[in-house]
């Protein structure tokens, strides 16, 4: 946004607010001291509101796979029959970490760019079976799609009752309504990184009363990120492994900046960036990855033109400060990737645009300056409801 | 040392340089762009020096105890027979990982304050095996006694040549002198709040080609922390998941200002400042905890006499802004501990000498005022090879 601060469009890390930047700055303190206890307690409250659940929500010192990770050790069983919805590279390593563990893992791979269907995970779930979790993602990162967790975890009620439901809400949760405990979503799993406008390193793991039951008897061999320990530290307002401290200090903040906006207002401007994103890069004649129905709200995967030189466009964007992310497992070389959640705002979205237009024309690219910036204006005020009284110069 | 900056004496998180604290408000940036991959490679270059190693060190988004269980997943498999030599909490830890991810261990419980004697070990060795491997704790936090590990390493290689030699460095590596490959150590973890400065978040794990070769073929489950995978990342400037980058860029000044200072340096201003805290305990009546012969350079245990209220004595600590550790485990209400690695210098060890002195003198203890810190800044001094040319005043 300016010749020194990167336009950071990558879906995670996200940019940090300069409050939260500063409190990364803080000296160390006893993470089993008071002060440490009283901000875990603020954090959990805050997250509380997002995930739309009054569980406990457990804070692990870990990349969100770890998350991912805990999910599966913590309720399952070598040989549990688990069913593994997977739309893109996220669902792939979800699935993939439950065989690790020993799982029996049923895929049903729907093709990338696409959502979930709920017919169609009822169809498989009824092939097989009996389930004892179902894994889902709510937003896959590697396509920007979102699926419609909630129509498929009713659908897995339905079919499925005994099944755990197993989410990974990484990049999803924060940045959209979500309703754990209505949608009955036994683990969610997100981290700090992504909506929460934090530096990465920490990692959320929000159980329900069903997930921690399985745990008692889950067989799983689990210890760093056993969950049960953790949720024995929290208790007495500790964590059982040295934290990262200077993440949780940075959340602490950030849930307080998040309180403050509301999270209607945060999920407002998360879709207008997205539509916002999504109507420039059309207008600048870019055809987007994901299916329209269930384009993602925090991430949009752009399709690269066949006759687009990627290594030249993207020098030029990185030159003008714009950081945007490449393509992942077998979209590498494909697509690229514009992030907007956390902190973003649609000017910020606009400036992007505007970079994408000069990058276009640096390598010869034919389109017309402006169409990209005012297509993305126009769908992101649209979004917010701003409209103008009388129309000038349209 | 100031009214408001705590001195702070826990063995990690161990306070933070300024320039340090201040990179981790730095704003985030792509952790799969160049400039990371430089911060990785330049920190991964820092760390070999203080480890001894020409290894590939990696570099995980975990506390240690993480970095722990990385070490023993990595390169066991379930029934593998482990030889677990525990002198405290966190070797009681390193134990409980092996057998919760199923090797077979059998334990040698050194009696807490002592270290690990070799020959008690080699009897211990030959009483069964074939050995997989052997755990050996660098340092024991808990008890403030610092094993002589290169005895130990050289006495396992002896008797079981072919067992793993498994070691936690967490709260030892880069504060005193350690030679990992000249000692045959063959996996060793770190962790970024101990020694090096920072604050917590990343562990580091130093594997031989031994250990490299044992994972080839080690089934015990991992992914989160299936180092191979990190290793192959590096080699790319990456990590496999998203890390925790505030704390890779204060881990990077960090080694820079320890590189800057010198290893020699370092390790005499941890020694003079163990030698001053021991001393200066001593002289006000307290006793050690630890075997002198084997005493801790970065962390003292101290015993607290029956008829001590170490509640209304911390609180006078507290008030006066010196922040120490507690008692783990069976340890709990025994003893306190005071914490002198990373960043500390031999004056911030005589301030916290005269805050023991008031806090002792308010809770209406009979003291000498002065005796601790005189006695600390004379064991301090003759340890840093400081003499006075004529003595005055003595």
């Amino acid at each position: 946004m300016n010749r020194f601060e990167t336009n950071l469009r990558i879906p995670g890390p996200t940019s940090l607010p300069s409050a939260v930047r500063e409190a990364g700055a803080r000296q160390m303190i006893n993470h089993r001291g008071p002060e440490f206890a009283a901000m875990q307690e603020r954090i959990v409250g805050g997250l509380r509101t997002f995930f739309g659940t009054a569980n406990d929500i457990v804070l692990l010192s870990s990349a969100g796979t770890g998350g991912l990770e805990a999910a599966i050790v913590n309720t399952l069983s070598p040989g549990d029959k688990v069913f593994a919805v997977s739309i893109g590279s996220f669902g792939d390593r979800f699935a993939k970490i439950a065989s690790t563990y020993g799982a029996d893992v049923t895929r049903l791979d729907v093709p990338w760019g696409h959502a979930a269907d709920a017919a169609a995970v009822v169809d498989a779930l009824r092939a097989g079976g009996p389930w004892k979790a179902v894994l889902l993602t709510h937003n896959e990162t590697s396509t920007g799609v979102m699926n419609p967790i909630d129509e498929l975890a009713a659908a897995v009620r339905e079919e499925a009752p005994d099944a755990l439901i197993l989410v990974d809400g990484v990049s999803g949760v924060g940045a959209v309504p979500f309703r754990q405990d209505d949608w009955g979503l036994d683990v969610v799993i997100s981290g700090s990184q992504k909506s929460w406008m934090s530096a990465p390193g920490i990692a959320f793991a929000s159980m329900s009363d069903r997930a921690w039951e399985a745990g008692r008897t889950a067989r799983m061999p689990r210890f760093y990120f056993d969950l049960a320990k953790h949720r024995e530290s929290q208790a007495s307002g500790q964590t059982p492994w040295t934290p990262a401290v200077a993440v949780v200090f940075q959340l602490d903040v950030a849930l307080g900046l998040m309180a403050a906006e509301g999270p209607e207002a945060i999920f407002a401007r998360h879709a207008a960036c997205a539509a916002a994103t999504r109507a420039g890069l059309d207008a600048l004649g870019f055809s987007l990855y994901a299916d329209p129905a269930h384009a993602s709200q925090t991430v949009t995967c752009v399709n690269l033109p066949d006759d687009l030189d990627w290594k030249a466009f993207n020098a030029e964007l990185k030159r003008r400060k714009l950081v945007v992310a490449g393509g992942q497992g077998q979209l590498t070389g494909k697509v690229f990737r514009v992030g907007h959640l956390g902190t973003v705002t649609l000017d910020e979205i606009i400036a992007c645009l505007g970079v994408v237009e000069e990058g276009l024309l640096a390598i010869g690219r034919t389109i017309t300056p402006g169409a990209g910036v005012a297509a993305g204006q126009r769908a992101g005020v649209e979004s917010l409801g701003l409209t103008a009284r009388s129309t000038v110069g349209a």
